[in-house]
């Protein structure tokens, strides 16, 4: 069962961009941790059934800082859940989209996870993920 | 309850953007639309409690058409479904917001919608909705 997992937003500062979803929206953040390796820290503000992931550089290096450097803030990517990640990345490249990720690995929450490239699915950065159930 | 009422992407072809979607998620499209005093085609796929809604604009007048022009396709906005549209906004306003919209106004599939202006809300262009339930 396929769902959006979360959105992925780009943002200078985690706890000023949480603002309008906690005021307005009445939501309220969950998790926060850092991913050394992407030089990011996320955090995730749960609505129904998805999340909206926001992503602050910890420095200049990394596909964000760069997001932010040259597009500025806002959406940077749409995740959706599916069940085989190995499977969708092999129909994803047999229909001749371009990934970014041939394999799955490690992201945030302990889930596997892939990208595609923007380029062959109308300027969208979507990521495949699957968290494993035990 | 918040939920994300849909991620609307501007496209400019929505039969080739819904290609991956059917194709490597397994998705169905559900209604398509043209909504004439926004100069747009939507069309809407259904995944899990949410929607991707495709933005085709029918000319070169108007913001998705504007959006394409500078920015290319990509993700365009994110929708928040609310209880109450009015209440969400006043909140907003007083929060010190920037509303598009002082005031609901119709969207697609029979909904109240008003839009924020992304300066003040991280970059992200912010739809709410109230899908009014008789």
């Amino acid at each position: 069962m396929v769902k959006v997992s979360h959105i992925g937003v780009a943002v200078r500062d985690i706890d000023s961009a949480l603002r309008f979803y906690t005021e307005v929206l009445g939501l309220r953040p969950a998790g926060r941790e850092t991913l050394p390796d992407r030089g990011l820290t996320v955090a995730f503000v749960p609505v129904g059934e998805t999340e909206i992931e926001f992503l602050e550089p910890t420095g200049t290096a990394g596909a964000v800082a760069k997001f932010l450097e040259t597009r500025g803030e806002g959406i940077h990517h749409v995740a959706f859940e599916v069940e085989d990640l190995e499977a969708a990345l092999a129909r994803a490249k047999a229909a001749g989209y371009t990934l970014i990720d041939e394999k799955p690995r490690p992201g945030a929450q302990g889930a596997m996870v892939a990208f595609l490239h923007p380029k062959s699915t109308s300027g969208v950065l979507i990521e495949l993920c699957e968290h494993r159930r035990d």
